[in-house]
């Protein structure tokens, strides 16, 4: 019997106690062996408590990667702490340094060569030079709006344009997602929050459309990011949070565009708001075969991104050292308990 | 600039001349080299005579792969002479003795491990000997039923069972594909043809759940291959070839389980007729979270295979020696002329 994945998991957020739940409900594969975070309300304290198990896990949270990379032989981490490149690179240095592979949720780790491609060669340098493989996914980045689409074209002898639109229901999503798209705001509140960046959008369209322009070896000249618009009912609509009367907010919607030889080549859109009827995921290539494609209702994002971390730690630890990303390691699949 | 992949064609059929047409159109990456194939009126004679190109390619059809393998510098071969593993097995040796990659439309060989494993694994080691890699692909088996739907697990922690469908009207199909499920036959004649082997059905299913259990970590108890049923309707319905009268069989139905742990976990159902108003390709994953998806119309299977074989060259020449299948070969995503 092959030996079971030693995981330690950075990163004891939302995501980060979900992904170690599920480790738990894997034991036929993997083991936990660490859990790393630097809230001062955490470190110190049984992980199992942390999360709300009811129950003592034997590991103590740690703020101190390099003592327990020592102590510990550590095969993987699976990563949730951030979703900005710049913010999680020392963290990664902090695991490649040892060897040690990583899976993350980081949106801009998913093609991190669009937002600091100096920094990206860099990380890819420092990994293969410590024997360590890093990738960046989640369901969005990582699955839905770039491995998709990338993967819809391989039936496809032309491809002329892809477009890619997520359109979710928030009704029944995370209050602090509700919250992130700015659900029960008047719209003079949701400019401001746009201008002082308390709501940023979704991060992950650059990425995605770089990726899929990578994938098609299309050069692109550039991406055209839309702004971030509220969406604003004529009607009454509740969540399982709030009601919200017309003209507030109810969520938001945005686009981006990939332009190819002066031609809007990949088009995303996400739209997120309480109150929509309609929730799908789909893609569209205009191409030959033309690929229309809907998954309805769309994919859950919690739990998308929670199977993308865990489902590719068999495929990153199979991989040769360097920084990955989606379109170049095979395809995921479940990895189930 | 990276050198092109010298490419050949083994088989010069209905498939391998268009592979040969879009090998040309990618003179950007692709050089073709060489030709194989066994039918006396073709052999001797210019390739582009042969597909009606209207003027020679300066390619002579050989049906002798030792003298082709010797005398040209070839990286990989595009196979399209049969469905049958057992037939095209020397074929394939006789490429990989001389470490040369392949990429082949062999329904068996897309996960030949099921039809005979013995026979597989010898070829995976005769492959790793010589320093070829192998991959059996193709819109179906290698796309719709298997690579697809495993690829869709990606997002899910819980999968219970996974169904896909691919129904599609015949009636806009190249002729032979409409005799070969049986349009334009009476009840009976259809009968007949299915006794003596002239209808086969759809070949692909078992492999494509096989693949499907292996990717997932199932143990596969059984296949329940159904027989093929010939569809007839109460209405008059009219194709590019043949006006069906009511009575007549119009096409055919077949379907495939996979049995996990007693209990039915993989099901395939592929539907082809003249007259269906419907066409599309169908996954439904019973799993956390669900995932429902729809391609319509279906994926064009001719187009689709031709795509799949071209655009899986690169995946197979940068893989390691040894026969693959698509669960282990990175994203297929078209590359473009």
């Amino acid at each position: 019997m092959a030996a079971k994945t030693r995981v330690v998991t950075f990163g004891v957020g939302v995501i980060g106690q979900q992904v170690v739940k599920e480790i738990i409900k894997r034991g036929s594969w993997l083991e936990l062996v660490g859990a790393l975070d630097n809230d001062p309300k955490k470190v110190g304290r049984d992980l199992g408590e942390v999360i709300g198990l009811g129950k003592k896990l034997g590991i103590t949270i740690s703020n101190d990667p390099a003592k327990l990379f020592s102590d510990a032989k550590v095969d993987v981490v699976v990563h949730t702490t951030s979703s900005h490149l710049a913010k999680v690179y020392p963290q990664l240095e902090s695991i490649a340094k040892h060897g040690v592979d990583v899976v993350s949720s980081c949106e801009e780790l998913s093609y991190p060569y669009i937002i600091d491609e100096k920094l990206a060669n860099k990380l890819d340098q420092f990994a293969k030079e410590h024997g360590a493989a890093i990738l960046g996914t989640g369901i969005n980045p990582g699955f839905l709006m770039d491995a998709l689409p990338i993967f819809l074209t391989g039936p496809c002898l032309e491809v002329n344009r892809i477009k890619v639109t997520r359109k979710m229901n928030a009704g029944s999503r995370r209050i602090p997602f509700q919250q992130k798209i700015g659900a029960g705001m008047s719209p003079s509140e949701f400019k401001d929050a746009i201008e002082k960046q308390k709501i940023t959008g979704h991060v992950g369209l650059q990425e995605s459309i770089a990726m899929i322009a990578a994938a098609l070896g299309w050069k692109l000249e550039r991406i055209e990011l839309g702004e971030v618009k509220p969406v604003l009912l004529k009607k009454t609509v509740k969540s399982n949070w709030i009601t919200i009367q017309p003209g507030t907010v109810t969520g938001l919607t945005q686009t981006a565009i990939g332009v190819v030889n002066g031609k809007s080549r990949i088009e995303l859109e996400f739209v997120a708001y309480i109150g929509s009827e309609e929730e799908y995921d789909m893609v569209e290539v205009d191409g030959v075969p033309p690929i229309n494609m809907k998954i309805s209702p769309c994919v859950h994002g919690d739990h998308g991104t929670i199977a993308m971390l865990i489902n590719m730690i068999p495929k990153i630890t199979n991989a040769t050292p360097g920084l990955h990303t989606m379109k170049d390691l095979p395809l995921p699949a479940a990895v189930l308990p």
